[in-house]
């Protein structure tokens, strides 16, 4: 089969029975964490802080190890290519910041399992037609510097560098004067060379694989987001002398959005969701009706149609309740994500080969952000998901077992090999 | 007819058209409000604190400019009576403490009130068969030292006097200490001598009698009061990677509580009141399910039985809350209170007199607390309330009329007088 522009696959791939080293992406997960290492096993690697560098610099050494071409860029991503320099590769890749409190699967086992598929392919004495290459994007987490997916953004294009680099963070340093600082200001330009394909391993970071006991996420899409915060300003009254029906009780309407989100994800149905996470109230007294509350709603949905009518159901709602209630309520959107729907083709191919290795796999949308979702504005795109014990995710508790990581890592092989088209076999 | 035991009233009262000087009353108040002023007309003046004190100096200079027989108490209660000591007196009286944001009327009213009862009975030559007294009772807000009615309710017997000294307040003082610095250890001992009747006037601290435009409460009783703190422990989830049926959100289960509460006093109807006015969410992130959520819940009613009933359908819903969402609900105990109802001769007399002074009336329970609930325990006792603007209290905009002030002192005027056997009318 020729590799022309509308071909994502080359051909059925031999690999001649080769495999990812389990123990050596292990043993690199370990190593990583141990920089930044918080209680509890986790990780505080906040973007573009010493923390970061000591990571960059670590994985670096990994990638000039095997002899890649490594490339950084005016944003800070790191982009380590293995092969043919004229034909646009088959990237790997995620990111290795993470949030304050975050563990040590998040981003960092994508990075590493596309380092170790470089390796394998290379130990293996595999030669695909393209080259492969692993990348790690710039302020993935986005705990430090908003927006989040900032590198990766940047890459394709959906950011000018310049607005990237002068965006303040929440210590007040910039983005330009860190990259600057902590020397991972690079040559190559923004936006990048589109590759011809992308392919990142992540953890779930939700309960949805290990509660259904399967051993691979088939990911077709990310969610669309929609963030807003509600202020409802009701009239501070004695909880004993008001009666019920002379009550502008913001405490009791804020109640009633939350308990509306809830009652609207399920009549909507998977994969709608809906959370107010954080609410606060204002005097916040036992004996005093709430004169004001601050809420978050947070709702999302792979269909861009489907989350807007959500988004209407709750402004109709909200509408209703302040006549009813007698209070003023104001919405102010915080984000607004539309979905992102992966390539069919690459989406096609995690599922065979996990299926080909023998493992079961499920199809399902990411609830979270990630950086493939970025890399899919430039070039076919798709992500394999290992389950997370309990769903637990951005906390030191984060865990994968180690045959999950090794499993996702050998999905990640045969997917870009076969994107790569690797008709040689090792003698 | 004769004053016995068993009857309260000793006989209709002439009163020869004498009214309380509602300007004297009026300059009082404000004079007393000046004593701790803060900013929007209120005043802070926390319990057995310097600015407390001074107010109680200024109330004591005015009781002795009346030559009145003034007794400090060993909790601190100021108690100043005219006329013959033989007899047990007719004694109106409130407090003089405030909350930290507190209003000029909100206690103050009741305890001028009465003074100027007092003092129009001695300018307009009244000579009642038994004493008048007025009284201002310790720490009634519970602001500083905890239980609020702290002073009243020593004086009636229902706290040992030892124990209501060593209470440490929110600042690590005690009462008895606090009393010695400001000077306020009386020699007159707790439990004090029972009155013949107890009266209180006081702004009504709600919106009703504005609502319906009615000048005068007559207050029946005094809600219970059920005080419990909730704690919610669900489990921390991402909120775009956990579906709906997986979760155990604290933040729902909270809100589920709140709407409850509502619902559950509608349900009960008038006088039924229900309250979430505390309600805090752990991590309180916008895109985190809460994994922790602690609520108060605030349930009055005046029928004892009824409130214990909306206590056993808030525990019956909370318990079933916890098996649906797979939460741990737990409960604290604030405060509990049993309702108190008024001797029902002295309601009578206070509706019978405002109605004879021309003013509008009508039946309600008192919401909030009030010293005349602890001397319901040793005498009968009632509760004039004066309309409040908007409802608004413990806070600087606390407003009740001049008129609306005057005439629930007129009405304070009558009904004492009757209770001590006017017979006898100036010439």
């Amino acid at each position: 089969m020729a590799d022309t522009d509308s071909t994502v696959v080359p051909g059925p791939v031999q690999l001649n029975g080769a495999h990812i080293n389990g123990d050596r992406l292990s043993a690199r997960l370990e190593a990583l964490a141990e920089i930044g290492a918080i209680d509890g096993g986790g990780c505080a690697r906040l973007a573009l802080t010493d923390e970061d560098r000591a990571g960059r610099d670590l994985v670096m050494t990994w990638m000039r190890d095997l002899d890649l071409d490594v490339r950084v860029d005016a944003i800070g991503n790191v982009i380590a290519q293995w092969g043919d320099a004229g034909a646009a590769p088959v990237m790997a890749g995620s990111h290795i910041d993470t949030v304050r409190t975050g563990g040590r699967y998040d981003g960092n086992l994508g990075v590493l399992a596309g380092l170790e598929v470089i390796e394998t392919a290379i130990e293996s004495g595999l030669r695909p037609q393209r080259p492969l290459a692993v990348a790690f994007f710039t302020n993935e987490e986005g705990s430090r510097f908003s927006p989040d997916m900032l590198g990766s953004l940047t890459y394709v294009g959906g950011l000018p560098i310049e607005e990237a680099l002068d965006i303040t963070g929440i210590d007040g340093a910039t983005v330009g004067d860190e990259l600057r600082r902590i020397g991972y200001v690079g040559p190559h330009p923004c936006p990048g060379p589109a590759p011809h394909a992308y392919v990142e391993l992540h953890i779930e970071q939700g309960p949805v694989l290990e509660a259904h006991g399967i051993d691979i996420g088939v990911v077709e899409s990310v969610q669309g987001i929609s963030w807003q915060e509600l202020t409802i300003e009701g009239q501070a009254n004695h909880a004993g002398t008001t009666p019920m029906t002379m009550r502008h009780d913001a405490g009791y309407a804020a109640a009633a959005v939350a308990a509306f989100v809830r009652q609207l994800a399920l009549k909507i149905g998977p994969p709608q969701v809906g959370t107010v996470g954080s609410l606060r109230l204002h005097p916040d007294l036992v004996n005093v009706v709430a004169a004001r509350a601050k809420l978050t709603v947070d709702l999302r949905n792979t269909d861009d149609g489907v989350l807007a009518d959500a988004e209407q159901q709750l402004a109709t709602f909200l509408a209703q309740l302040a006549v009813d209630e007698g209070v003023l309520a104001t919405c102010r959107p915080l984000a607004r994500f539309a979905p992102v729907t992966f390539d069919p083709q690459v989406v096609g191919l995690v599922e065979a080969a996990a299926h080909r290795l023998g493992r079961s796999t499920m199809r399902l949308p990411s609830g979270a952000g990630h950086d493939a979702q970025m890399l899919a504005r430039v070039c076919p795109s798709g992500m394999v998901f290992v389950p997370s014990v309990a769903g637990i995710s951005h906390n030191p508790a984060e865990y994968t077992a180690p045959d999950d990581l090794a499993a996702g890592a050998d999905v990640l092989l045969h997917v870009m090999l076969e994107l790569a088209g690797t008709a040689e076999l090792s003698p």
